[in-house]
């Protein structure tokens, strides 16, 4: 099959799997994406390999579980040693473009100890994990030197010493004040930036150019929304298109806070989840959520536009994800971070415009699917056999094409929860805050280091509201699962200095090599 | 307490524990390590983390588990990121030398990667593993560019185009011809080498150099044999120190061979195997395997001797250890790789001169302790606070103190089979040849990927005679192990690139950062 020449991976930043009307939502209006979807194939069991953006990212980027590419928690550094999507990309002349959030850390020590200064070319890429950075906005605070967007405001009259500050994410009330768009009471207040103005139309503008500009020449892009991720303060109209009527029922029952985990009840007990258990305030913030992914939407069709009018569909791979949902209340929780669906299920949507991708095509695949496997799919529709590799993921397209019909028996997603309160709550040591999720077609079933395990059954009880945890007549549906989690420890990539190629190639190669161990 | 100057790092390569006379050899004459051992402490449960060289090997020198380095087998480069015993030296101002054998393979595709060409002396810091090379011979092969060895014999007199193939590992049998030690059948002729031209005395010559070359400055220094590792042939007089009367009891009964685990059976049909599986084979190399360990024992006579003249005795930590062990033909298996214990369990010897181990001077520690727990140990006896680092072993000193009773409730131990003719045997690829040893006090227990566990007795079975893995009673002591499997999993540091220092600092900082999620 002939490769594809380009690449657009599309990522938002905390969009749930169910906010979206491709995928069932009553309310909203995502006239783009379900575009997409129907050009495509949707996969409806699709899992991030953690529910917190920078281990989320560093799987996608790198093709592997959390464990083993080190990034726990947002901001820890990615090891300079991990291979990503730039460095698997880099041998088939083809640059990992990036506009928008990526997350990465630079591991500074790691390049320090190498001897690596700032004014080696080396150190960029590696700091930017291998990105090739055309405009980098992470979200969530005023955007550094890897962005022209505080420039892009000042020179359009948002005059501040921090415009994103005062006019992306703060808002005007009624009396003519500046709110703050942090604080949840005004995140349903426009913005104060002109919707064209937003970083969501921002960094699709710098995208839209981007591809403009490569004119024959293959490109991948990344173009990684920051939205809808807090601050949740959309631009008008956006900030006005839902109401507490259009949001789905937060799931949540009173059960649920009878005897809870000992790690859940810790992030019960944190202000986000304070906050977001009560329903006028998850209804007040969730309207917003929702115009923000609206919006998101509304540029997702500039850019497909844009690929039209380049006569580029055609020969162009397509990925749209997520890195992770937002609770919004559900569970009586704000936030992230822990393992229900609401958080660990993501939309994920792949077109690959190849006639061999017409067998499916506006389907929608239930076989379990997880976020390392979007870099072995871009690879291999671009034509890299990645197999070997330190990849941990595998291609979705045997699926796309119709030739699969099962990918996955389960999906891993991890937790280290060492930066949170809930550790001091807790009262644990920062090495002793892990958790690993194991969810098939019927189960999901949590391994905490230090507490005793959860267990919810999907069949019954769909919503998650049910811990097994201890139940005594799941002891060994519970006992079956640690063994699938140690079994899975066992195919992580320890190796990864070596393919399996060249292990191939040296096995049982002593006598060759003159060396005899055992012969008389 | 007053930290010490000095560390003296000895290792042994493939010495098993029970071939040292102070841990009851009945034949063996091992004086000067003897005399180690009456000077400090011998731990009598000490495992390597793994049955071969290089995966042992890097968890000495980087204290982690083999799934976290990421070397699982010989000949995997050590990934550049890996922070080595030399790395933790350096902000203490001392360099860990190297003489003798390291195993460290550099990671070449890494370097290239970063752009660190041979002429940067970073390359050679990573490409030796963070080793400070004063000579470095890692054996079983003619000694390359980083040892003055051949230089050394041919200077005296050892003329050829490979002077260690044909004098240091070659005999001459009674017709006058020349027979190579690497066959089993010649390992009982003298080596044409001179005892005092040895590798063993060559390796011992450059530390005492070394050493006294230090003058009045603190020194650590890896003193690391290549012997006695295959090939067996010794120099006279030790080719000739014991014979067949002075070995160890065959440890193999008949009922290891019926319905053997596929993995171990698979280990059965290998050459070295189907040689030491005969008793007259395996009593015929034994012997010269005892005269190597006798003649590296006379060297560390002149070590110690050394440390007594420079009057560095009181400030110097001893440890002495051994990469692995050696089946020999017990189990019917000649080589190692496997988990018995003629493999796993090692020497180990600590001497802190300090007044506080007088408490246990001369005494035998049976608390299970790992390889990994070196490299803490001794960065705890010269001051070093590892804690919190990527380091997964513990600092012994609190046992050698006396303060501690207990260490460890099981020890660790890996394997990767797959450059081995087994994993053709069996049918697998390389990336599916992973097993995992849990041992405690009372039992031995084996995962393997994609096979039946193994389980030991070692109350009832010492000799690991009899495999547990099918018995019905013994279901809850399996599943037990694979919960602490699991649960050790969650203990790894996957989190490499930030300390628990800067966790605990940086934990719950959001609002002090401006940032908030869930204030209303």
């Amino acid at each position: 099959m002939t490769p594809l020449r380009n690449v657009l991976f599309i990522m938002l930043d905390q969009l749930r799997w169910d906010h979206l009307a491709c995928n069932g939502h009553p309310a909203i209006r995502t006239p783009n994406i379900d575009a997409l979807a129907r050009n495509g194939v949707s996969f409806d069991s699709a899992f991030v390999q953690a529910g917190v953006c920078g281990p989320s990212r560093m799987s996608y980027y790198t093709g592997r579980y959390v464990s083993s590419h080190g990034v726990t928690w947002n901001r820890v550094p990615l090891s300079i040693e991990q291979l990503t999507i730039g460095d698997y990309l880099r041998p088939l002349e083809r640059k990992m473009a990036l506009v928008g959030k990526s997350h990465v850390i630079a591991d500074l020590d790691g390049l320090a100890r190498l001897g690596i200064g700032v004014d080696n070319p080396v150190h960029r890429q590696i700091s930017q994990g291998g990105f090739d950075v055309i405009d980098r906005i992470d979200g969530h605070g005023s955007p550094d030197g890897d962005s022209g967007y505080t420039a892009y405001l000042l020179d359009r009259g948002y005059t501040s010493d921090d415009p994103w500050r005062d006019y992306v994410v703060s808002g005007m009330d009624e009396a003519g004040k500046i709110q703050s768009g942090w604080f949840l009471r005004n995140v349903r207040l426009a913005a104060r930036v002109a919707e064209e103005h937003s970083e969501t139309a921002y960094v699709t503008d710098t995208a839209i150019n981007y591809m403009t500009s490569q004119c024959e020449k293959p490109w991948a892009l990344h173009l990684s929304y920051v939205k809808p991720h807090w601050p949740y303060i959309a631009p008008a109209p956006f900030h006005a298109m839902y109401d507490e009527n259009d949001c789905l029922p937060i799931a949540k029952l009173a059960t649920e806070l009878e005897d809870p985990h000992p790690v859940y009840a810790a992030y019960l007990a944190q202000e986000e989840s304070q906050s977001f258990a009560q329903d006028e305030i998850a209804r007040h913030v969730r309207p917003a959520y929702m115009g923000l992914i609206s919006q998101v939407d509304m540029h997702i069709g500039r850019v497909v536009d844009t690929l039209k009018r380049l006569n580029l569909l055609d020969e162009t791979l397509i990925v749209l994800t997520s890195d992770h949902g937002d609770f919004g209340g559900d569970h009586w929780l704000g936030e992230k971070d822990l393992f229900h669906d609401a958080v660990t299920r993501i939309p994920m949507i792949v077109c690959d415009p190849r006639e061999a991708a017409n067998a499916t095509r506006g389907t929608r695949i239930s076989s379990l699917v997880e976020a390392v496997d979007v870099l072995p799919t871009i690879l291999d529709a671009i034509g890299s056999d990645y197999v070997g590799s330190p990849i941990e993921g595998r291609s979705l397209l045997p699926l796309v094409f119709g030739q699969a019909k099962e990918h996955k028996e389960f999906v891993i997603s991890e937790i280290d929860y060492s930066f949170r309160r809930v550790r001091r709550t807790l009262g644990r040591k920062p090495h002793e805050c892990r958790g690993i999720m194991i969810r098939d077609a019927r189960w999901k079933y949590v391994h905490w280091q230090g507490y005793r395990p959860q267990l919810f059954d999907l069949q019954e009880d769909p919503h998650e509201y049910m811990d097994l945890g201890t139940s005594t007549v799941h002891q060994f549906i519970r006992q079956g699962f640690n063994e699938k989690i140690l079994a899975w420890h066992s195919t992580r990539r320890a190796r990864k200095t070596l393919s399996d190629q060249v292990v191939e190639k040296r096995t049982d190669r002593a006598k060759e090599l003159g060396i005899y161990y055992g012969t008389w």
